[in-house]
């Protein structure tokens, strides 16, 4: 059995140092005592502060249907070493399937909303839906992001990056320009 | 001087391909004989077909105002050839700087908006104004893109990522799972 990373509270208002580089997430939620978790990578940042996410969640997937009622889910950030579970969980559809039991995954309780956390993750974002005005006609949610738990390491997980056509992008070096930046820009 | 990489047309419901991985763009435009770039983490595709994005283009940026009034922009995707540059871009604004001529850039003409590519970017996606309906609330644009242009090497070009504090992370090894996708997935 895997050891499950170590986590720590994060600002919720620095969740973009995870989220704007544009991992794939896996999408965890609850309705009516089932869970469920989705393989997303439609997501961007809107806004620090309040910590405002976009996600574009198909209305094909199950997790659509549950979100919509639940108002409420987990983002949680998955390393290269959960590539497989990544691929399986978006293959397969919570409409007939445990996914949590299927892929032995952890389900941790959440602090601030009903969706479990995945424990195996090296991050977890709990959100409430913060405006559903584009949820009909684009299946665009917007969240707040309301509780941030990460893993002190590594300081940069290994990340994947989908392309499409089954062929993940895994996240590399890291560079920094700091020096060229005006200090109100950082 | 730097050679111009070569493109050709790509599907514009593929677009994905490239905006997926959560890649740092320059985002280009042109309003009243003037032209601006800025550089822009806060994408997502949201639609194959219609080929639909979202781009946050914050309220403070000159390019917010430009954009909203041409209703037309390019996103262009730079590699890590380019990072000065697309730091650079991004710690000046368009309202007293002519980017193109700062960065050394060529404007290249495009074939469907008024808008002009950069020539020295992998890809460049011309972009209509699809929905404004969360422009004013969230500076969220949801575009379509009309055009793409794409080079055709390097088949996985090195993207840029960034984490926020003057810190990129560069895209890194390709891996793919294609065999354990379902045929309706890919």
């Amino acid at each position: 059995m895997t050891k499950l990373p170590a986590k720590a509270d994060f600002p919720v208002s620095q969740v973009r140092r995870y989220l704007e580089p544009g991992p794939i997430v896996l999408v965890s939620s609850q309705w009516q005592g089932k869970t469920n978790i989705m393989t997303l990578g439609w997501q961007t940042v809107l806004e620090f502060s309040p910590s405002l996410v976009g996600l574009m969640i198909s209305r094909g997937n199950h997790s659509h249907r549950m979100i919509k009622k639940a108002r409420e889910c987990v983002i949680n950030l998955p390393t290269a070493a959960l590539t497989d579970t990544v691929v399986g969980i978006g293959n397969c559809s919570g409409a007939d399937t445990d996914k949590f039991a299927k892929f032995a995954l952890t389900a941790q309780e959440a602090a601030k909303v009903d969706a479990p956390l995945i424990g195996e993750c090296h991050a977890n974002f709990e959100c409430r839906l913060h405006d559903d005005a584009l949820v009909d006609s684009y299946s665009f949610f917007i969240f707040e992001v309301v509780k941030a738990h990460v893993a002190a390491r590594p300081k940069h997980p290994e990340t994947l990056h989908y392309t499409g056509d089954g062929v993940f992008m895994v996240s590399g070096k890291i560079i920094s320009r700091r020096s060229l930046f005006r200090p109100d820009m950082l």
